[in-house]
This record gives C-alpha cells, structure tokens and sequence, in this order.
C-alpha cells in the first residue's frame, strides 16, 4: 500500500490551497488591472471558508445561481448577493425570508410573469439584471429583439419593489471553444452585444452596470470594453474541461478526487477504484476518446502531471475504471491511492460535499439540493 | 400558477408510494415462485424507510454497494448484508467497527491482494463471494479462467477468517439490451456460466450460494434454475433507461422530479426550469436523440403520461431546458410545476437526498459520499 495520505480510505476530495489561492489572486489581478468589479460566482466552490480568501482582494459582491447559497452566503456575512439564474415565482416567500443583513439582492428576469408577481410580491426592494443570450441559447433575451428588450426595460421601471440594474450575460457557448482563439471570438462577439447595450440602454439608470461571466473568457481575454463587472465561478478550481479548451494549464487544476484502487485486470491495463458517478458526476470528454478524468500520481506535498496514456474509461454508481498505459500500470497496486483530475470540478465539489487540503485544513460547504 | 403542490418551490423528488410498493412486491413474488432468495440492492433507494417495505416479504438479507451504506442499514436493524463492491483493503479498521448487531458479513473479493489484507487483518469472521464477469467486463474474473478461480477459492478456504460462499455476478451489460428478447439473451447467457461454476464447485462449500442481481434480466425472465439469490435494486423505482431497455412500463416508474418552470421561449418551444445536473445528475439517453429525461404533467394523485415529442434538451448545473410540442408547449406557463421522469433513479436518488411522497409522507434517506 502506497506511503500517501494513509487516512484516506474512501473517496476524497483533495484540494491544494495553494493553486486554488493563485487561481484567485490571478483573476482578482486582472479585474484590478481592467478596473472591472470581480463579483466571483460560488457555485462552485459553495463554501463559506473558500469564500474568505477573496475578502483580501477586496471582493464585496458575489454571484450564486440558487436561493439556497444565498442564503448560505447571506449568512456568512456576504451583502450583495446576485442569483445569476432566472427568478422563481414559486420561491417569492423564500426570497422575503433572506436573511436582513443582506443589503442588496439582484435577481435575473427574462420574461413578463416574474416582474409582475415579484413587483408585487416582494417585501423589499431588488435589483434586477435583463439576462441577454449572447449565443449559449440557454437563456437571457435576444439582443437583436429590441422591442422586448424596450418592454422588459419599461415594465421593470414601472414596478415600485424592482430596480433596473443592467444586464448580465453568461456566454456558456464558450465551452464549446476548442482553444484559446476560439474563446477570444466568442469574447469578442459577446463584448459587441453588450457595448451595442450599454449605448442604447445608458440613460436608464444612473449606473447601468454590463456583467458577463464565464470562467473560459474571463481567463483568456484582456480586453473588457463596455463591461464592469465579471462573475466567473469555475476559475477557482479549474478542471480537465477548462484545460481541454485552454483557460487553464493542467497544473492550475486545484482539486483531485482521491479513489482507494480495489482492483485490477492485468490483460486489459485496467484498474478499478472507489470513485464513481456518484463522486466525480458522469460529465464527460467527448473530443477523441470518451472519458470522465485523468489519473494522477498522489504525493504528500500535491500530485503530478497526468499519466500518460490513461483515462477514466467509465463509471458506474460506485466503481470507476482507469485505463492505463502498461508502463503507468504496472507502477500501482490495488491498496494504492490514485489522483483523478475531474471533468466537471463544479459538479464534482458539489457532490462531495467538502474538501480535505494538501496543506491539512478541512472545509465544509453546503450541497444544493 | 397551477395548483398543484403549492408548497413546492424548488426541485423536488416526488415518490409515488402505491407504485414503489408494486413494484416491490411484484420482485418479490416472482423470487418466491421461483424459490429464490431476494437480497435487494439497497443502493438505489439508500432509505431506511422504504427498505422496510421490504420486512412484509421476509426479506432477511440485503445487498449495497459501500461501507457507508452497510452501517446505515446495519444502524436500521438489518443483520445480513453483502457490500457488492470490491472490498477495499484501505478500509479495514472501518469494517472492523461495523455495528456488532450486524450478524452476517458478505464481501466481494476478486484478486489475491485482499485474500491475504483481509484474511489476516479482520476481526470477525466475513464470508466471501468470488465475483464472476459474465459479459459486462467491469468487474469479476473470467468464468474461463478456471486457473485463477481455483487458486482464489483455494486463498479464501485457506483463511481462517475467510469463509467462502459462491459465486456473484452483476451482469450490467444487460443495460446495453434494447428489448425484452435482448435481456433474455443476455440471462440465458449468465445463466450458463453460474451453472458450469455450480457444477465444478458445489463441493467447496456444504451451501454453496449462487447470487445473480440486475434489474433489467431479474424483471424480464422466468427461469433461473442453478441460481439461489437476486440481487436488483433499481426496479423499486424503474426510470427511463430501464423503460426503454424493457424492464418496465411507464407507468411503474415511481420517482418523479417536480422542477418549478422559471423562464421560457416562445420561439423554440422551450421552457427553463430549476432542475439540473445537481438534481437529476448527467446521464442521458444516447439512442437517437440524446435527452437527460422526459417530462410529464403532475397531479395531486401522481403523474400523467410522458408528454408527446418532448424531452429534456440539457443540462447545466441548477438549469435544465425541456423541449416541447407545440401543444404541450402552450399548456404550461412560466411559475407552473413540471415533472421530469429521470434517466437513472439511482444518480438522481442520491442526489436529491430525500423523497416526498404523492401520499403525503417525507422519507429521509443517507447520501453516500
């Protein structure tokens, strides 16, 4: 058995504070220097302790995408809190029962019915960003469809319990970027639509604020015209997804799941480990090979560099299977630890519901559902 | 907003307790006609109250897949539990304090290295089943490696807190089949090799237990001679994969989940709803079109029917778009609650942490990591 983190004997999710504090101060660096707002997005992390460590950049307002991190936020002391995913009718209650320290909320509203009900509804005064679909087509307004836009904007001033704010954009297509020049091209689509807004929409509000947030182009691009704010979420752990397209090198990757290896199977290089789709999530790599992680040598002080050649073949609820070159297999006995890098980090920490660092520390964090 | 389940504001696994009850006794009425014991794999529902369900069918023994999961039903008064999962030598010290109510211990071991960790290291007697991979080349040794089976069986026999009890197998790749007749081809084939095993080693043990467990041939086929035991365990809830192999109807999948609809799109017929990857996990359906599930109306008394051409488009981690026929389409509105039919119960199960029931009740249940 391997001499590594003889305590671990169940999947762990190992983060390293020191990639994971860089990762921070590299994009607190960059809003600095493009004097943009970094309103960091905590999805991904979803935890109160990982959160303090971007109070030293001065960080005052955050993003979340549910009323349950609002919550969890709000009461650990975060003020000015934004839920980056279309406001729920259903949750009106939930919205008034936000703690009272929480000094400005902003929700997103694409559509009619939620600016009448929560216009009418709410207890206190919110902001509001129109979400703009700057080619995800997931959400947000059609930025050509000026006569909805002009509607929403109208319809949003009329209500006394809603303040218009601006405009937030997540441009989730890119994603879908294969490299860093393609992540520039969708930046600078979406930099144009939002540019063409702020022109159109400046005399609305006293501060129009233009927010966009994507971990892939808030770590490529260096240049942020007609933007103020940036909520990227994914940065502060990165993962294989982010460095297939680019926004990241393998070793900016802060978090590894740790998996007891149980078994193996000599004629076909495989290894089977504790560390299925309930740890890792089933997000998947589809370029070439199918695959749901790359494998990692664990070491006391953080891990290596992929192996060579291998991969998360599959997973199952429990099992996962590595595949692995013969040269990195035969290095590895079951009773040994193995590091996978995961596919999806922001699925995966929300899985596993807390952290364990190479430097020591446990966090905890909150799970969404 | 429709009336239905006012109180329901974010994502929420509903069960439907009548047809989880049926579905339930329906496994375990054909164990009994066909003298079989039912172990049922508690991994799907991972809930000490419907595992109670259970006890009316003198259901004495069950089946999980981690060590976890065997302490919380061990906690909940079960005492004959096989982890069906590669035993995990890094893990000894935590079977070592599994509860002492816990009379009976089955672990599965595949390979030499854990024959000698456990042999030496547990403190109570476990009684062993040497895994057997008929076809779906997860785990298991190969039925035609009879070099390796005898030398295994002879390992266990030799320790003495090793006691050697059969043969088990979990033949997933009958989640490949794509219609009844393939599941049966599938069963047939498992059939023969525990039969060939049974053969060679009935004098090794003075009750040697043959234990075959998969939902999808467990609910098809009507044969099973040379098996003693099946172990399923996503049939208490079926889902849309299993319906789509064959294993069930529609109309037996219990667990819905009830997803408030938040925003929507006229002109793609699409609607957004807070329901994600963290709800409902990632696995999809990949024949013809892929889809991470299906959607359904919701009633006070249940459900209704899937909803003609349509589907759940993608995923991200708290938003799901669900696609619709143009009728299905206008029957809904932004604040409504829509039910999603998941993929795979099991993930989903998990993930959500805890079950509502259509008949009023709440039901808690562990998450495993």
């Amino acid at each position: 058995m391997s001499k590594e983190f003889p305590q671990i004997s169940s999947p762990t999710l190992l983060i390293d504070e020191k990639r994971c504090k860089a990762n921070i101060e590299r994009m607190a660096d960059k809003a600095r220097r493009h004097n943009l707002e970094l309103r960091p997005h905590f999805k991904t992390h979803q935890s109160a302790d990982i959160a303090d460590w971007f109070r030293s950049y001065n960080t005052k307002a955050i993003t979340v995408s549910s009323l349950t991190m609002a919550k969890y936020f709000a009461r650990n002391g975060w003020k000015d809190i934004t839920i980056a995913f279309p406001a729920n009718i259903r949750a009106v209650d939930k919205i008034n029962s936000l703690p009272n320290t929480l000094e400005k909320l902003t929700l997103l509203i694409n559509e009619s019915t939620p600016i009448k009900e929560l216009g009418t509804q709410l207890n206190n005064e919110v902001h509001v960003f129109i979400e703009i679909d700057t080619g995800s087509h997931r959400t947000g307004v059609d930025p050509n469809d000026l006569n909805s836009l002009d509607s929403l904007v109208n319809q949003v001033m009329g209500m006394d319990q809603l303040e218009f704010s601006g405009f937030y954009s997540h441009p989730g297509h890119s994603y879908a970027a294969r490299s860093r020049s393609e992540i520039l091209e969708v930046h600078r689509y979406v930099l144009d639509i939002m540019s063409a807004l702020r022109n159109r929409y400046e005399h609305t509000s006293e501060k129009l604020t233009i927010c966009i947030g994507d971990t892939p182009c808030s770590s490529v691009a260096d240049e942020f015209n007609s933007i103020d704010s940036i909520s990227p979420g994914n940065f502060v752990f990165y993962d294989i997804m982010q460095s297939n397209i680019g926004s990241c090198q393998w070793n900016d990757i802060a978090v590894v799941l740790a998996c007891p290896i149980v078994d193996k199977y000599d004629d076909r290089n495989e290894f089977i480990v504790h560390g299925g789709a309930v740890h890792l999530s089933k997000d998947r790599i589809e370029n070439g090979d199918i695959h749901y992680g790359i494998p990692v040598r664990l070491k006391n002080e953080g891990w290596d560099k992929p192996l060579p050649d291998s991969y998360v073949k599959s997973l199952s609820q429990e099992h996962g299977i590595i595949k692995m070159s013969s040269q990195a297999y035969n290095s590895f006995n079951v009773g040994d630890l193995i590091g996978i890098l995961p596919v999806h980090s922001c699925l995966t920490a929300d899985l596993m519901g807390g952290y364990t660092s190479i430097q020591g520390n446990k966090f905890n964090h909150i799970r969404n559902s």
